[in-house]
């Protein structure tokens, strides 16, 4: 009686999430978690305008300098408000879809990730984790060499401006799977995810939100170290630079 | 190596999504197909006001008279746009999160459906079901005990105000799946679905889009007759009166 669903097929579900948006103004980004929890947040927030975009973002913006990858980039919100102010940036994302976006809305945009960086992308004095995108430190045991790949691109005295959120909280759904993760042996805020779309989802990854303290242990036996973390409630903008 | 995602546990899942969309002002809602295809819609159409309700919506709160019952009340919008008119109408629906929203937006709703009504619910001289709910006949088999159910309460000379879609379209992703129906015997527009919402899902259940042309054979052996049939593009009004 019980009726399994079949397993969606593997592609390009983000990507075609952002272009359904840029086609019509409004979508759904819909993400699944491991333990089968699922939720959908408005995909507008992958093209707030510049003047829009939070506070931290701001002073992420203003503090980029030089020749900026804009890790991660999405739709380009970020990228496209560095350009608006004259600055140097590569936005770079591995989802064919994004990447078309963004260059559609008129970013230098990339396909690759930190692991699988473009030939010939160069070095650069800053890098933007930004959209929450610390995450992509992925957990205890990926961090170090997202860390030093990001070194290994990196001139000398480049900045890490990066945002992420502190997991804490008392929803019964997601205190369980943090315990679930410590069980584990991962870190709580580490969540196995993917994004879906029609018939389409991502690959499973790992996504991490981490406290500041939990960042600052992370980095410490890494090429950067830390400057300044501003927090706002539970998000918060780290500034580390390349030691 | 392959990552089976865990059953979600069967709750009110569609009540979940318009309780948060009722708190937040706005939410997303969740969708799957029995063949995996999942999509996600802005839930505030739910709660759209009666001055911003489709052409089709208005002409049917316009039709409606005497004692009313909106089937599948959902957030009330149509419930609410008939009580302003001063118009005598009871809301129904078989989630408790719905009734719930409803009823704090000022609309007599109560818990129950058409299979299942509450006890002395009374007759009715008009039922509505807007918002596409000509899909609760669900199929060529379940139709005529639905269109009987309706029949039961209503009263002499009743009208039922539905809106519904036609299914036909190029969409690869539909087609296949309607392709899939017919092989098996089912009506091209009979989706088999549920809502999600965070670890809930709710049963699995046919909800059935229809050409006009499939309608009126459902109804032809129905207490039902049609009356007109409003086309505007895929989606239509049909009214119908009872014989």
């Amino acid at each position: 009686m019980e009726h399994t669903t079949p397993e969606p097929r593997i592609g390009d579900a983000f990507g075609r999430t952002l272009q359904r948006c840029w086609a019509a103004g409004a979508a759904c980004e819909i993400t699944e978690r491991d333990d089968g929890y699922i939720s959908a947040a408005d995909a507008t927030r992958y093209f707030t305008p510049a003047e829009d975009l939070s506070e931290l973002d701001q002073r992420a913006v203003a503090l980029a300098q030089g020749r900026i990858l804009d890790v991660g980039t999405g739709a380009g919100r970020h990228a496209l408000a560095l350009q608006q102010q004259g600055k140097d940036v590569l936005g770079l994302d591995p989802s064919p879809g994004a990447v078309a976006v963004a260059r559609q809305r008129g970013v230098a945009a990339e396909l690759g990730s930190i692991a699988h960086p473009p030939e010939g992308i160069g070095t650069f004095d800053t890098f933007l984790l930004l959209g929450n995108n610390l995450g992509l430190l992925q957990g205890e045991q990926a961090a170090p060499e997202v860390l030093r790949q990001l070194a290994a691109l990196a001139r000398p005295g480049a900045l890490l401006l990066g945002t992420g959120m502190d997991p804490a909280g008392s929803d019964p759904e997601h205190t369980a799977y943090q315990d679930r993760n410590r069980a584990r042996g991962r870190m709580p805020g580490q969540i196995r995810m993917r994004v879906r779309a029609g018939a389409l989802a991502t690959e499973w990854f790992d996504y991490l939100l981490l406290a500041p303290h939990e960042l600052e242990r992370l980095i410490r036996p890494s090429p950067w170290q830390r400057e300044t973390i501003h927090e706002q409630g539970p998000k918060y903008l780290a500034v580390l630079r390349l030691r």
